[in-house]
């Protein structure tokens, strides 16, 4: 009746059943394993930018209190070596200027580095030594709730299983009492085929048919066939009985098995997705707020920064060699201020204070003021072409020492590599060849212009 | 004839000269030594600003050594301690994003410091050491120059002075002569007197009358009288010619005069300023173009380093705990994939694999299916219930953990006197008590969550 190939064994359910149990147990495991890891990871990841904060809060305290230091250097020289009103004088000269600026915004910058790193140290770490709290915390916790998750699955499994085996156990009654009545049956078949046999071929094979046999024998038949039907009504009860048990634990194994199911794909499709999220909780908001507090820090010393840049290009562009001038002779008035006129001083009471241009000495003076028109005449020539080669000497030197050669954008358009930077920034200024000659060219020509100047009196 | 009160004496006169030209040659040493002062700041300004550009390279330097070694360490760390699969893994979750963009980011910093540093010694500094050359050697030549056209500003004003001495001298001589003139005529006119007293009254007081004298006294008086006329020629001739000396030597002194005058207006009011414009010939522009080359730098670096702060931004934007969560469950699909459904394994054959609900199990079924469903629908209001109060908890935390408290721009904010920074700093996050507060609050909250979710099953 029961066919090898056809039917699993119980044994091989069971084994199959404890396969796929093990299997959800070891992911279980694994899942928790996993949880611990990812705790593990934040955990150290948030040491690690604990770390990395303290060692840039101190690196940037270094670099303040070098900029400060720096700053103070030549601070205190400027005000120690001169006193205070040539300071103030000086001041007012472009290049000065320019130059208190740039010690300025060191002294910003230091002071801003300085504000970094205590923002660093005082805001960021403390964010993420919060964020590393409440995450170990918020694990903690979420193992626990998943920890009895799991416990709870595992009971669900458990049940199916000892209701898989009830069914089992309660079906191999059912077909064992059925079994046994069919034997009962086959027996009564078997008592009655004698009685036939014994007696007339016409009685019809039926208990009923006992009522013609002989009195003893019917005697000994019948109570034969009573008790066989006796057995088999006994059997058929408990047949009755074990299937209507079967059949319940059957119910119940199916039952348990969607109840199973659904607990499983509960528990993998939203407990796991939960569990997540609870570790989660606030994580990413917390990190995002310590990184947001980096970046304004950033920003804000960007744009202080930017400030102080801002005023020294506007310095550099007030770098005014005329306006300087100006300063410079109002500054040392007494020594620039033209003196007064020298007035004609009459000898003894000399009444003529104006040039006599009467005989005998008019045809003299004439001819000298002739003399004088006509070389005034050529000097105005020659002025003229010596006035065109120095504006053109001049505008060469203009040309050479305002050529736009500050822009060292080059410098910071690294090569993907991030190497060589070194050999490809010292390529700048004074390497190239064009400077030698620039310069050259710049001694030449202010040579040239000096000399012109002089030989025709400055 | 000379009145003291009327006219200045010729020493007066020499005196006044001499003072005014003492105080025009202390004026000319002064604006030598205005020069030289001024060529001296010069060449210290651009000393200091190579020394301050030679240890800001060196702050930079290390700036950048010490940001190199923090990227590294930790660099190193993420790549020796774990497999190069895992840490790949990892970088898909966005926090380790987040941390790798800041280790790339004082990278760049480390980099760009380098390049600073590199500029300012390869490009900036040379820029000032050919100022500060090209500055001495204009003020050496403009020195010279100015040297010049003092000397020969000098040597006008000793002409004038010699022109008017002359010019004293002959008009002395002229005076003098005319005075001797003026005797002359009036010994003539004394002589003249006694020949009309010894003589007619009628005769009138003329040289001519002596005709009518006796011839012996005639003869006396006439050679006296031809004694004083010759004399009185003499003084008239002497007379003439020494006031045409006297005026042409006026005329010179006068011309001198205006001619020693136009030097002094053009040394003061063009060649000084000429000279001060030769000194400072390409100054301006040049110190304008090493200062642009240090803002060029200055503002690449910051360009750079905003890039890289885009980049975190961009990434901290995208911290997200729901993407994070699908990438580890991909991540460790195997651990987090739901298992097959758990099938109906019938027991020996059997052919039933669906829940019998005929008589006599239906209304043992029916009536616990009503049981099921009464107690489902109290579980539904009272899951709604706790959902509402859960999904109100969440919103609580969420609001607590996204609070938008990571502004620190007060802390950049100084007060004008630069002082106490630290003091305004570093009263920022963590001491707070709104912040404690918060915290405590959110503790609170998390755990009445947790506790709501596990009272409900999760």
């Amino acid at each position: 009746m029961t066919s090898p190939a056809k039917f699993k064994k119980d044994k091989e359910i069971i084994a199959e059943y404890d396969t796929q149990v093990k299997e959800i147990r070891a992911q279980l495991t694994e899942q928790m394993k996993c949880l611990d890891q990812q705790c593990e990871l934040r955990v150290q990841l948030l040491q690690d930018l604990q770390d990395f904060f303290r060692k840039k809060a101190e690196i940037e305290m270094d670099y303040s209190r070098n900029l400060e230091k720096l700053a103070e250097r030549f601070l205190a020289k400027t005000c120690s070596t001169k006193d205070q009103q040539f300071k103030k004088d000086q001041n007012v000269l472009s290049p000065v200027n320019c130059w208190n600026l740039l010690l300025n915004q060191v002294k910003r910058e230091s002071r801003d580095h300085t504000t970094l790193s205590d923002i660093y140290l005082n805001n960021i770490i403390p964010r993420f030594v919060q964020v590393s709290e409440d995450s170990g915390r918020l694990f903690k916790k979420s193992k626990e709730v998943g920890q009895q998750l799991q416990d709870d699955l595992m009971k669900v499994l458990n049940e199916l299983y000892s209701v898989m085996k009830t069914y089992h156990m309660y079906n191999a009654d059912s077909i064992s009492a059925q079994s046994k009545l069919k034997e009962a049956e086959k027996q009564e078949e078997k008592q009655i085929g004698k009685s036939v046999k014994q007696e007339d071929r016409q009685t019809p094979r039926s208990p009923d048919s006992t009522a013609n046999v002989r009195i003893e024998e019917k005697h000994v038949r019948r109570s034969s066939v009573k008790k066989i039907e006796k057995m088999k009504e006994k059997r058929q009860a408990k047949y009755t009985e074990n299937k209507l048990k079967a059949i319940k634990a059957r119910n119940e194994y199916l039952l348990a098995l969607e109840a199973t199911n659904a607990s499983v794909f509960k528990y993998y499709i939203h407990d796991l997705s939960d569990l997540i999220d609870c570790c989660d909780l606030g994580y990413h908001a917390s990190l995002n707020r310590a990184l947001r507090t980096f970046l304004s820090a950033e920003l804000n010393l960007e744009q202080s920064k930017h400030e102080g840049l801002d005023a020294i290009e506007n310095a550099v562009e007030n770098l005014d060699a005329t306006s300087d001038k100006q300063r410079l002779m109002e500054m040392y008035n007494n020594v620039f201020c033209p003196p007064m006129k020298f007035e004609f001083q009459p000898h003894m009471g000399d009444m003529a204070s104006q040039l006599c241009a009467q005989q005998p000495v008019q045809s003299e003076l004439l001819q000298r003021c002739q003399q004088l028109q006509s070389r005034l005449s050529t000097l105005k020539i020659e002025n003229e072409e010596v006035k065109k080669t120095m504006e053109a000497t001049l505008q060469t030197i203009q040309d050479i020492v305002t050529v736009e050669d500050f822009d060292v954008s080059d410098c910071f358009q690294y090569s993907n590599s991030m190497e060589s930077v070194k050999s490809t920034v010292s390529e700048t200024f004074m390497s190239k060849p064009s400077i030698a000659k620039r310069r050259a060219n710049q001694q030449e020509t202010e040579q040239f212009y000096f000399t012109v100047r002089e030989c025709y009196g400055f």
